[in-house]
């Protein structure tokens, strides 16, 4: 590590956008303007043209992912489920507007439809302009992209209907905070197929602990205490860098019993994948010592 | 997450450390007046008290420690190779002057002597006063503590003395540079023991991708390819929360096939270790692909 300059957050507020919880932040800087702003009926969205990480989608001030480091959560909430689960064919995504996790999700031929309900139009919008490389699946003909309220949408939805469900939310202020509640969850429960599963973006232990532990204590309720699984990724353009991602099988499928180690270092391989491997997948589901209590609370 | 206020290291400078690399940082924000402020002949000694991490360690603003969550660093750096060398005797520190890998080291009867050469007492100082949970070990009569550069101490250190050598040093500028040259492994290398192992503080693939690359390839070069062993640790107080050790041998030891698990996690329960068990040492091991390639450069 060099200190070259002295720029930092401090010195030089308008070339850094800052993701705080007020008492820990993190800052990426960036070049010159924003490329996209937006204030939308929800929320405002921007993209930014940073230093070191590309470019960057931010929702009011928290970043959603940056070109150098989105595949660690793209890969790991799609392939974690898509190599436990042997037959999935419909999918239906919440959220995600950035479009990487229908990217990743395309790469399975096995796959008939994915269903998408992202509720601002505009996101979808920022990803399609200015990060080509996230949102290139979006023109995929298994793709119904449904610009809509995805709580409404599982509450309408047909009893059985899905194998895999993947709640792909922004974090749990604004129009994500119903898709931290148990009557979500029980909708999400109920559309799922006997056998299915569903992986939850679940927030950080460390930046987000309340809310974690809650979601984890709520998705417990819902799928039964043996049925969810808590696992972790290093995204280090999230605040402290920690954060989890939350596994949870309606039946039987375990995301470690039910998975074929040689066949996902194949499909990670052929597929040129950045992150996700099949010692990965295994070591994200071991838990560090405060960690495992907080989700055994 | 919440926001309950709109505080940000860009409103608020006198409020927050900020550690940057120029172009990603993460701020902590402190209450009141810095505890400790000490410009030492080697460098800037802080020491804060912060709203959500308790009291902070930082030297020329980079994060050393904080209480909230100094137990990844610390029982990674000393438990991954106790738990695989069985003979540990006589071990040698160099850096770690707030304490903590002491404090862990400590913990097993089987060590008779511990030297730790740190090159700035004011960390010792600081860490003795404010610190109290991390340098509780500093009055065990097993360890010869010397306030002396680390480099000179292991190019004049008798040919293998030590079964444990740990390299607990601050990012390589000012005085920790020479510890990242080959010359200084080159030594560490002689005066180990036949069978002993290293572990090395070995930066952040994502903070500092050059040091970390550069080191990696350095270890190789003297202690073999097949002989050093990258691991990660969540740190989310370091910037990007994702940071390595590294685990060379000496011989034939390897940090998971030389691994009894039972042991280990007997072990990190008789102690109530916080971070570290017999999953995280397994899966500290695996590493993303991009990591990976990073490694194998």
């Amino acid at each position: 590590m060099t200190h070259p300059e002295p720029a930092s957050p401090q010195t030089h507020p308008h070339e850094w956008l800052t993701d705080s919880n007020g008492q820990i932040a993190l800052s990426v800087r960036f070049r010159g303007d924003r490329l996209f702003q937006e204030q939308s009926p929800y929320q405002t969205v921007e993209v930014f043209d940073t230093y070191s990480c590309g470019k960057m989608l931010t929702i009011d001030n928290m970043v959603m992912c940056t070109e150098w480091d989105e595949a660690a959560y793209h890969e790991m909430i799609t392939h974690v489920p898509m190599q436990t689960h042997p037959t999935v064919k419909d999918v239906l995504v919440i959220g995600a507007g950035d479009g990487g996790t229908i990217r990743e999700l395309m790469r399975y031929s096995t796959i008939e439809t994915v269903t998408m309900v992202e509720i601002d139009e505009a996101v979808i919008r920022a990803s399609k302009e200015w990060l080509p490389t996230i949102s290139s699946a979006f023109g995929d003909p298994r793709l119904t992209l449904l610009v809509d309220d995805g709580i409404k949408f599982v509450h309408d939805a047909t009893d059985a209907s899905y194998d895999l469900i993947i709640i792909d939310s922004s974090d749990p202020v604004g129009p994500s905070e119903g898709l931290f509640t148990q009557s979500f969850y029980e909708d999400v429960h109920r559309i799922l197929r006997p056998g299915g599963v569903i992986t939850v973006q679940s927030e950080s232990p460390s930046f987000n602990a309340k809310a974690f532990t809650e979601l984890n204590a709520c998705l417990k309720q819902v799928f039964g205490r043996d049925r969810v699984h808590c696992y972790l990724v290093f995204i280090p353009t999230y605040p402290t860098g920690l954060w989890s991602l939350t596994y949870c099988a309606k039946g039987d499928l375990h995301p470690l019993q039910n998975f074929d180690r040689a066949q996902a270092e194949q499909f990670a391989e052929t597929h040129g994948l950045r992150y996700y491997n099949a010692d990965v997948h295994q070591a994200a589901f071991c838990l560090p010592t405060y960690i495992r209590k907080m989700t055994e609370g």
